[in-house]
């Protein structure tokens, strides 16, 4: 059985680490930490867990997480994890991260974007970043730090990486027009996410500076073979859970001028999905919604190619707090113990 | 392996069947029967179940589905089963039955109510009412046909279901003020049913007439030892899933004409309720939500005693799909079985 | 002209306030109280109001507000106006109140249930509880101090009135179920409020000890003649504005044991509500819906009389911030200044 | 004072043109058309104009009103008013369109993209497209038949006009990603705009083959001098009202490389839109939200330049039912008649 502690534990993220770890039969939650809610039972503050949960909550003691237990998640601010790791951790405990902390290769980047000094860049090297269904082989048991992606960044990059990978779209003139659910701006009690401020209420925000776009660039770059550059605009939306992108990107013609057919494009979707559990390409016509993926790990995705522009239009959706955190690092970590990658995420979408 | 039949599986609580019984691993579904869908894919109806059910949907033959399944669950409008049961039926398969066919043993009050003559009124003595913290005796593999109950009732009566066995309330005072998320009216397409109806509102209906009302009565009537009279008032409200009741009564004094302590009554609560794995009975001074129990089968109730009126207000919370409609159906087909009651239910609510 | 100044222009009642001041011809807002945002525009607080007022926000003075206005809205938390104000300010300026400072006569009734103490007792005689249906004798150009209405008991109240005041109902039994929207709440930023916690979710609070209780109790036991008390049950709805009621209570037969009828109670109604402009009793059948009411100063209203349990069911529906609050302020502003009751009040509800 | 009549005015856009005429100090509505309704009192079928609207509603007999009325505005499907408009009509009544009959100039284009025959294309060069801040110029007492725009259409074009009109975007470039409300879909009883399907949910449809494609095309090709091929992807976002586009389209560079500045842009905008009552160009750094103009006549427009992609992003929100639908008819109706242009649209948002 292995040993889990959670660091951020009543977050949302934090809090869909619980729910999904509670069904994984390989894994027991050792140390729910929460450092607003010290000495409390967790069960209090999601009363959703009352019977299920008897823990109480833990401060956030990284030192001695490392010696309770065999993997730890942080589901906390950007910049906290990379205050406290180091090498003895490290050599005890394997982290899964789920905040910004070792996704970005280039520190200078992540300083720049995030407007905080990294303070353990040493370990952004070794970091795996884990998006499993790309860079699987790369998180095994020797892995000991993996940077969970971003949930819109998951959603983003698994929607165009087959297109961009093999080189049938301009991937400079990508447009990447994300909406996402409510959940996806956290816990904190701020004004602008009230009840009262996001419902009947849809808006852009973070227009030209959102911090998943270097973390896009930088994975659909690997994928293109050279950097690139392109337009992220987030959405906020009201709903609880869900996000969807709509992606824009040029189709390269053929020598002849004509673009691709849709057979050729479902092709390469295939080609990298049709083996993958948790990413759904939708028969042609049928576009995502973020209901079908509600409280499961699934991605859905799908595409138009419009004659009329050359353009194709790329639409995915996932639900943010599963495969685009919590969901995603049981994935991980099931990787990283050698588990089944889908176990404890077996989780059949909830609809309506 | 139970082979398991849906007619109506295309619906918001059959839907909820397939949920369910996807991840049950005694139970396997060998036909998805839906008037409105023949020979389509089921999840062309509902997407959430792409690469999780490739079935097709079948016409609604109850005759043929009793020689291939071992048991029936029937989410039909009022009528449709008590129009085509028969005894050939019974002896070769067992029925669940979400309709209010057979809930109801005086056929008059059933015709008044529901406005419709029943067809089958032979086999409602035989039916068991199939709300298992209640009736767990009764509901065994000797059992043929289980009516199960309504998803205000269900609520209605659990929540009150102690005090008025244990006498502790005075029975005729029971007022219940229900109120239901939206997936309780069904898939029908119906303006009232509209998104911009219903958003942004809430509306009492059915005031004084609403056909739940003569379950809940004849069942707390039961535990009374008498029959019952109470006021039954539901709800509309802007969500999807949930029930929550908001149930009043007076207080029956004692002696000296004192009002029972929180301790008597929490006492009363725990003697029918601490061994119940689905009934969960909050922390003084923590009322339900129905957030609380989304997708899952439980039920949370809680109370207050009102020095001042005399009165105690009791609450109960569901999720309507689930406790109060497909989730109690499973738990009754695991009794009807001899499998463990919780089989497929161990499922954890959904927050946020 | 009058000049209206605001303390609390930047909550919920205060934007509402403002939003239907704008449209009154004779009235204009010289004074945009909001500590919370002093020096800033107003419209950067609430875009909506963007090129509709260019006014900065102020501190709240309100010994110099005296000064430069005819009327003060105080849109402020409990013991705010009660610790201010003096003999001085009400000589020089009318005051409506939305907080409860003054709504209940008797100050130990006050403190027990606001558990403040109260600052200014020796204007609560004077203070006129402004609920213009009932109280429109008193709200005269002579009126210096206006307690205006709390939300809940608006509509409590109004509902139940005539049926009291006729002696039809016993009022003893009256329970009160009442249904809000989130606005009710206010802007105060936090996690309860959150858009994920209140979203698809619905929750009872404060039962048993909500501080309009007492409010409701004192006015209705006017219409009655003596003290009553009533239970009286807020629940918390996911959708912006809108109160609904339901009320329960027990109807007095007649000398031969029969219950009055649709006709008689309805005539009873039309009674005290058919020279009403902004109580509309609907058409028998007819439930209020808070969306038939939302933006405008309408409270619906309507009963079903139930002979199985010879209770009467009262429902009644109003837009939380405008007849709940801003709307009947600025109601009672035209009474105190002589204007035409409906002024600035033609707010049509908007659909959807 | 101008007679009005309604055609469709049981619908959405409908009831927002009674809701909006109702507050219209120069205008009587003398005929409520709908068919659906033939004989029901007009507040039987919306209950928020109860004691407001005391008329029935009438067949749809445009010969007869058009004896009866100044002006008939038909809310109506594609392809009615085409079928049974002439020249004996045009001759007695103006005519103000909300369909999409007589918006697009080049009949074969509406007849592609709308899939119906155009029954009455004599009438299409007449027809003045309605885009009040645009074609102001057209729109006069000689105007007989007004095409009013569509609800993308509107926000789409105004967000970009602009910088199209003085040549300062690639317009072959432009991507426009809209978000609606649900009220756009109307009342049909549909699956998939019941509640249940639409909350939580989000997701693209009608993509690369919308309808507003062509129209929205069509104009922008007038400001840009030359055909032009857009992307726009519509989404159903769950709310009732409001639109929200995203546009993005290549910034020209000046002959020595660099982009416009912000306040190159700015001034551009406010070149064309300083004037403009119902244009709001928000402050630099504020984007707009479809929630601070809801109920009102107002577009709020932004842009955010990237100098990173070299792309601007265009935003713009409005409220479908408003100045998407009934509020810009009734604009158009001023203009027709030589009222002033906000007569009866001094609609203040609605917040929250």
């Amino acid at each position: 059985m292995i040993k889990a502690g959670i660091i951020g534990a009543t977050g949302y993220a934090g809090g869909e680490l619980v729910r999904i770890l509670t069904g994984h039969k390989g894994v027991e939650i050792k140390w729910y930490g929460s450092r607003s809610y010290i000495d409390q039972k967790y069960y209090q503050v999601y009363q959703n867990m009352f019977r299920i949960v008897e823990d109480v909550c833990k401060d956030d003691n990284l030192e001695q997480l490392a010696e309770e237990v065999d993997v730890i998640f942080t589901a906390t601010p950007q910049g906290f994890l990379a205050g406290l790791l180091n090498e003895e951790i490290l050599q005890k405990v394997k982290v899964v991260d789920l905040s910004a902390d070792y996704r970005i290769k280039d520190v200078g980047i992540y300083e720049k974007w995030y407007k905080i000094e990294h303070k353990s860049p040493q370990f952004i090297q070794e970091a795996v970043y884990g998006l499993c269904e790309i860079n699987r082989g790369q998180i095994t048991e020797q892995t000991r730090l993996v940077a969970n992606p971003g949930c819109y960044t998951t959603c983003s990059i698994l929607t165009a990486y087959p297109l961009i990978k093999e080189g049938l779209i301009d991937a400079d003139s990508l447009i990447v027009d994300a909406k996402s659910g409510t959940s996806g701006a956290g816990r904190g009690a701020k004004v602008p996410n009230l009840y009262c401020e996001v419902n009947e209420n849809i808006k852009a925000y973070g227009v030209g500076n959102h911090r998943h776009t270097p973390e896009i660039e930088e994975q659909l770059g690997y994928a293109a073979g050279r950097p690139l550059t392109i337009s992220f605009t987030p959405h906020l939306v009201p709903m609880n859970r869900g996000i969807l992108v709509t992606e824009y990107a040029r189709l390269i013609p053929g020598e002849d001028g004509s673009l691709p057919s849709y057979e050729e494009i479902r092709a390469v979707y295939d080609k990298y999905y049709a083996g993958e559990k948790f990413v759904r390409v939708l028969d042609q016509g049928v576009f995502p919604e973020t209901k079908w993926v509600e409280g499961s790990n699934f991605v859905d995705v799908n595409f138009v190619i419009d004659d009329r522009t050359g353009r194709i239009v790329m639409m995915g959706a996932l639900d943010n707090l599963v495969k685009g955190a919590a969901g995603q690092a049981v994935q991980n970590m099931n990787l990283l113990f050698a588990l089944p990658e889908s176990e404890g995420l077996e989780l059949v979408p909830c609809f309506p």
